[in-house]
């Protein structure tokens, strides 16, 4: 290898040889596979927050994961009058996450930024401080238009454009405002407009109505001559009827089929894996034969261990059906 | 074989070997394949008839259908203020159709009856004229509210009740009445109380919603302890962008995915084809699944040679595919 090719290397690819996220995102040719992390609650001490990122990371070991998607919690209550199935509890910040406790963790982060949360100088010296090799963010704007913001998505995406445009900048997409809207599609070009490559899903579990979405995505990109940027689809499982009350409240329209079907199981944690795969397999066969760039972000909205667990199963078995 | 079962036998029994139709349909435990028949325009002549009845059962030639669907069609452009995109004809009776031009055909039939369309005296003759070992009905009640009737819905059940009770009656289910309003599966449990026993559907191109209205309606059942009836799920191909305006006329919800995909296809006759298999797959996978029972009746809502054949050669496709 010719010599200062090193750095290149280096920067493009990970140690297991694979490209880094960047790159791989940037390509929109492969399929990306993601794990979505909430940081320990904000109450931890140091030590019960080194010990979570230590059992996460001894629990990531051996998954061949393209980069980690660390979440950025916000108190939506205002978004939704209903009672929260879990409480909200304050996190982490992400970066300090990543930054103190995950220094164990080689591969790229999705840092997401709940934008309206932060001050415009919190935010610049974040934006200051990052490695963009390693780190890439998802900005999210307010979850309703009446809640008062420190720093507006335009605002943000402004800031960085001027301190750091060499961010790999990701945007939220969400079948649930398409199915209401129809114009989710639109919003996804407009997103891409501002400097966002890649895309990545609120919890899919309507597929059908996923699959709209990305046609509709797509075939605007190719009508206007645009290169469709890669939707990573969000998956997580639910194994208790809590679980399924949480993602509703959420906004996650789940199929009353499947809803029955979790409500009547013996066993809803293993019935709702099964579905997480075949929805896997549904979006992966729509989107190859679209040629549509995508991959899949696991996560578990709830923070139960045999739903982590499965989780980190669900991700080993979506790695064997990429390519 | 004992003397006097050969009755018992014919009226259980196609020459095939397989049981008649209304058997297979109160046992609910068999998969039941039939084809839609729209008659020929009221204009056509006896030769045309004839002709057009030839033509249909040598096609048919092979098929081991349960049953022929003759449809009673009605004019419903009081139902969408939009252009039909196929005109309106006025077609032959199907009880006419079957008596006089399909006496070739030893299966059963299942004639659909749009009540409001007769007096009562005419629905009362056609009654008591029907022999009902060889003809099941499904009535249809009116396309609008607004619509006059000569009958309606209640009062041609009660006919039925009082001079053929022994005729097996079947309603219409439609997946998007439940879409909109939620309630369809306990609109199938009244027609059940009022006699119904067993279910067509209308067309279905959206299989993920009506996989709800089976889930829901199933469930229903059994915590009623009633046993669910079958529905027959109507399958029709799609070979133009006129017959899909003509479906979206009707009233059917296409996937807007679909919808993009047969739009921009080469060839939709050919890709329509293939998601009406892969539709079946996913109902037979499902139903077996929550072991409700079921069928399918394959039509051409369009009167397009290449169409009609194409849902004949689907048809056989099925019957491979069902138990």
């Amino acid at each position: 290898m010719a010599p200062g090719m090193d750095s290149v290397d280096e920067a493009l690819s990970s140690s297991a040889g694979r490209p880094r996220l960047s790159g791989l995102l940037a390509s929109a040719s492969d399929e990306v596979l993601l794990l979505g992390l909430t940081p320990p609650r904000r109450s931890a001490s140091s030590a019960e927050a080194a010990q979570i990122a230590a059992v996460t990371l001894a629990r990531l070991d051996g998954l061949d994961l393209d980069g980690l998607v660390l979440y950025d919690i916000d108190d939506e209550s205002d978004r939704n009058p209903e009672q929260r199935p879990f409480p909200y509890l304050p996190t982490i910040d992400p970066a300090v996450f990543h930054g103190t406790f995950l220094s164990a963790w080689q591969k790229p982060v999705v840092v997401y930024r709940c934008v309206g949360k932060y001050p415009e100088d919190a935010l610049s010296g974040w934006l200051c401080d990052i490695e963009p090799g390693q780190v890439l963010s998802v900005f999210v704007g307010s979850s309703s238009s009446e809640k008062p913001v420190h720093t507006t998505l335009e605002e943000a995406h402004a800031l960085r454009d001027k301190l750091r445009p060499e961010l790999m900048l990701g945007a939220v997409t969400i079948t649930e405002r398409y199915s209401r809207r129809g114009d989710e599609h639109l919003r996804m070009l407009a997103k891409q407009a501002r400097g966002c490559s890649f895309f990545i899903s609120q919890v899919v579990y309507d597929v059908d109505a996923t699959k709209s979405l990305i046609s509709d995505y797509f075939y605007a990109c190719t009508d206007r001559g645009l290169p469709p940027r890669p939707i990573i689809f969000t998956l997580s499982v639910c194994g208790s009827l809590k679980t399924l009350a949480f993602l509703k409240w959420l906004g996650v329209d789940v199929p009353r089929w499947l809803e029955n079907s979790l409500q009547r199981s013996p066993d809803p944690l293993a019935d709702s894996f099964q579905h997480c795969v075949t929805n896997a397999r549904i979006l992966i066969d729509f989107c190859r034969n679209l040629q549509m760039p995508f991959g899949f972000n696991v996560e578990s909205v709830s923070i139960r261990k045999a739903e982590i667990e499965a989780s980190v199963l669900l991700a080993k078995e979506i790695r064997t059906m990429l390519r």
